[in-house]
């Protein structure tokens, strides 16, 4: 399914915290062009759920005026509201810049899961939800009407680490960002009957936005890149803190990037599970396909496919070429 | 510390529950001029504790009359007891070969955690401790007389699975099969504070005696060679059902393996948690010494070292040269 060959657009709705890496993968999708954006919806996760909906109101006025915004949900399903890190995204979740233009936007009626129901039933078939924060939304939206699990056309989540690196977590050592920040809502949408490919650490960690990069952008790619390489600046502090010598991991664009350009990813098939409770509540673990024996816990649940490898200079460069388009 | 150089012996106790991986690591180990095996002690896991131990006495004479057997746990310290694994192992745990020799020894008075305690107290700072198996016994020695933690030279497991090569487990998606053994023991022993050095799957996985390795010593190493050879005929046919193309995974042999030549393995450092209930109970999860950011339930426990990469050439080289010596 690829545009530029006459075939049908990704229609997306962005269910998101942004979050700076959000924000980058916000820009992309506006400027794709197989990419159409018919919906933004806020979660809580890299800051207060006011400040996510604030921001994607910010994003969708300056970068996407057409496109409706949603208030999502404010806490977990089950666990207590994550810490806030303002020492990753800043105080006001997208790197404490000046903001350039006017808010003209307000938020939808309809909370974030109705909206991501409705939307859904509008367009039978047709929606791809594009998950890049805590997945509450999508567990509110699924226990309110299961049956859009068969309506939607893929999820794509960013989220979770399977180890191909050596790596199961970012905020422990178990558990990434988004499956920490609400692990049942994760475990609800692996175990929905809809096609779901997750985009975790093992391709994010190897999908680094160097400095150079981030500066070529800004110097070629007009207004998205200037806006990329200012809310970046504060996000790579916290990378080089973290210990890479200097950039960002590109996370939430992994995911919208897995969308347009799934050609570059290698996958793996298998049902998996989100831990909820205990010291590695988040951590998701996938029966591969190809283990034999009965896992009782796993095998009652579909397929999803996770990401164990990528080839970044592709993805980078598609980010580069639709930036610069 | 290499033999051969002038230097002591590893001087070991091996807590085993063969199990035909376990019988094959033994033989290694009575042929190998490095190392000294001051005991056996036997646990439940590839079979019950009377199997085990019938084993483990079967070996000693036949392969090392000298040295004495200790009994030891019959089942987990909390969990119940897993259930057999014929189909793995065989009935009599050792590939159901007829049994050359007669069985002329007798367990040590002492049960198993009892002998660890002394052996080591005789001979402080000189004992490593190589468990093969759930590490019920290295648990109740360590309840028994936590001491002992300051008086072994090292332990070395052979468990678990850090992701590496895109496993967490074998006998569930989550666990290795000596972890999910007794998952409380492992955490206990991995939060003790002696050196821990941790061979899991990462690296067994890697390992593999193909059929014609196995022939090969068969034909050329005489009598251990032979027995190889017999009780990994039944051993290869599950891993065939499992989906290797031929051969075994030298998964005991290589935590044995790692004590004389560690220069072939490549490991991480860090706190190392086993969880112990839920889906995922016997899974492994280390907190790279390279991760940033406090992680409480990791930070108050002793670095371990975990195998990440080895050289497999190089310890199937050993073997072999070994049986062939």
């Amino acid at each position: 399914m690829h545009g530029g060959h006459g075939m049908t657009k990704h229609r997306i709705i962005y269910d998101t915290d942004p979050g700076i890496d959000d924000a980058i993968a916000f820009v992309f999708q506006t400027l794709h062009p197989d990419i159409e954006l018919v919906g933004v919806t806020s979660v809580f996760g890299n800051a207060s759920i006011d400040t996510t909906t604030t921001n994607a109101l910010y994003l969708a006025s300056r970068f996407a005026p057409h496109v409706l915004v949603a208030r999502g949900a404010a806490r977990p399903l089950r666990h207590p509201p994550p810490k806030p890190i303002p020492y990753i995204h800043g105080n006001d979740g997208l790197g404490d810049i000046e903001r350039l233009g006017r808010v003209d936007k307000q938020v939808d009626a309809r909370a974030a899961h109705r909206f991501i129901v409705e939307t859904v039933r509008a367009h039978p078939g047709e929606i791809t939800l594009l998950a890049v924060g805590p997945m509450t939304n999508l567990a509110l939206a699924l226990q309110d009407d299961p049956d859009i699990a068969g309506l939607v056309r893929e999820v794509v989540v960013m989220g979770g680490a399977f180890g191909f690196n050596g790596t199961l977590g970012n905020v422990t050592p178990a558990a990434e960002a988004n499956m920490h920040g609400d692990p049942d809502a994760a475990d609800i949408v692996f175990g929905a009957p809809w096609k779901v490919s997750i985009v975790g650490l093992d391709v994010t960690h190897e999908t680094i936005m160097t400095t150079a990069f981030l500066a070529s952008l800004r110097d070629s790619a007009s207004d998205a890149g200037g806006f990329v390489w200012d809310i970046s600046r504060f996000y790579e502090r916290f990378h080089v803190e973290e210990g890479l010598p200097g950039g960002i991991y590109a996370h939430d664009y992994s995911a919208a990037a897995f969308v347009v350009a799934r050609e570059s990813y290698t996958t793996r098939s298998g049902p998996v599970r989100v831990l909820t409770d205990g010291i590695a509540a988040g951590l998701t673990i996938q029966k591969p396909a190809s283990m034999h024996g009965s896992a009782p816990d796993w095998d009652t649940r579909p397929n999803c496919d996770a990401c164990i490898g990528v080839d970044a200079n592709a993805v980078l460069e598609l980010f580069a070429n639709t930036l610069r388009s």
